[in-house]
């Protein structure tokens, strides 16, 4: 049980988060265009366990990110793009498969990407990443590596070591159907983990993909009924619901000017992990998550130059 | 039997032409740049057989295309691409998958293309796709669709069709070890499907690859040993040599200004068709097709506004 008013008791480890999933190009077009008649594309360095990485290092916590890149171009500005950033790559396994890449045309509405699938799945459970693993407080997931093999094998071992060492089992679930293989039902497989997991952090929009429209506080009561400890729903200007299933919690969103909500969840996950590893309550984690997250969308891009956790509380006088 | 001097006698059929293989994005790099550091994509329509299908049209003969592309973005812009251009896009498969692309840096030396292999091998032997086939003089395919399953069933049924019918079969070996899965020798694979094809046309990377490096006369040894019934190799700015096992010819390049190289081999494929359909000899279309080919050279663009055969034959006087 997760009480609210109290933090998490972590074992003494060298790291405190392992994010573990997709680091992939982002290809986005230049223009507003619903049917990507755009001719031009920029290229960015994507994905959400890599952003939380970068996020939480910034932030003031040790990260480390496990991730499969291709041995060609991309995965190289990929690679260098974290070493710039400091963030250790030696967990960053480079395969035979293209680099994945997602193309994305900018949309005022919600834009259709259109995924390119190949190194990122290939993940492999080696003793690398379980010695990682072990030296971790926290690991976190998304849904691309659990949505094909061998990935998803490499997650399911990660859930299991996690569990048998006391290691906290996140799960981000972003949920989409494109990921999937078509003769696989992604949702039912994404419904059977959550049993395994401590802390689930749906959008609205991920609640709606798993179980349709449903209210916040009734979606919330699935995924506790499903297994899930902790779950915090963030409802975009409408704040944070929090439940432990006998605590409830609404934090009010701390945004007061957004610019660009890419990666806004990601920063709210940043400043909630950088948190609780600090030795916050669960519910002044929630808070330093909205303030992360406030922070985030007063600026252009997946990751900005984010101040230490410390300086954000100042910032949002918590 | 192709005699160099003598024309090639085909059935009475409604389309002279059916080209099939990948339909695809060409997403190339603003800056020459051989690590892909660039940060800005131009994307094109691409695809080798899609090429040949609007350039013999151009040239005046009647021609089809058979491929896949996904049911996205990329999918719409290239039906789009070949309604302007006047191309039936009823054979084009709609598929679940992404549409294929190749990502290349703009590049001096030799670019390092990233594959994103995903509809284009998707290609379904329908009976839409017989009735084209058996309607047709002549039928094109790439290495592309060869080198996965299902698409290489499809081939495989393709040829088996052809020979039934007298149709004539032509290949592009094309052949790059990337497009293959890590676990086949796509080498020994192409090599076995050469004893049904009528007419192949390597250029001297495509034979390096498959035989390794020799010289021209020995590399068509190789494909004629193999069961070729004509070898057309392009040499670049040395010309073209054509045998049949028993005759030889040499063709001396047209080109006299060379502004961009992109799609001279297709350009080639595409007046030795139009030549040979229109009852020139194989001498006449061998030379034809290096004036379609330097003509090509002039302009950049993998596709240019190709005059009529009739018009290349003039300006080159022919």
């Amino acid at each position: 049980m997760f009480r609210l008013d109290e933090g998490i008791k972590f074992q003494m480890k060298k790291n405190d988060i392992l994010t573990v999933g997709e680091l992939l190009i982002d290809m986005i077009s230049e223009e507003y265009d619903e049917d990507i008649n755009s001719n031009l594309f920029h290229k960015y360095f994507g994905g959400s366990p890599a952003n939380i990485a970068m996020n939480t290092k910034k932030l003031g916590i040790q990260s480390l990110l496990a991730s499969a890149v291709g041995d060609d171009g991309f995965g190289k500005f990929l690679l260098n793009h974290l070493r710039k950033e400091d963030i250790d790559s030696s967990n960053i396994q480079v395969m035979d498969q293209s680099t994945s890449m997602v193309v994305v045309t900018k949309s005022k509405a919600t834009p259709i990407p259109i995924f390119y699938r190949g190194a990122d799945y290939q993940l492999a459970y080696t003793s690398q990443l379980e010695q990682v693993l072990l030296h971790s407080k926290i690991v976190h997931f998304s849904s691309w590596p659990i949505s094909m093999k061998p990935a998803r094998n490499t997650i399911e071992k990660i859930i299991k070591t996690a569990k048998n060492n006391g290691i906290l089992i996140c799960f981000d679930p972003n949920y989409h159907s494109m990921l999937w293989q078509k003769d696989e039902d992604g949702v039912a497989y994404i419904k059977s983990i959550i049993r395994d997991v401590d802390i689930i952090k749906p959008s609205e929009d991920d609640a709606e993909r798993l179980f349709g429209k449903d209210t916040p506080e009734n979606q919330i009561e699935k995924f506790l009924k499903l297994g899930a400890k902790l779950v915090i729903m963030t409802l975009g200007k409408d704040g944070v619901l929090v439940s432990n299933g006998k605590e409830t919690m609404r934090s009010q969103t701390l945004a007061k000017e957004v610019v660009d909500t890419t990666g806004a969840g990601d920063a709210f996950w940043s400043g909630f992990y950088s948190a609780v590893v600090k030795g916050y309550t669960i519910k002044e984690a929630v808070q330093l998550g909205s303030a992360v997250s406030a922070f985030k969308l007063k600026y252009t891009g997946a990751v900005v130059e984010l101040p230490s956790l410390e300086k954000i509380k100042e910032l949002f006088e918590l």
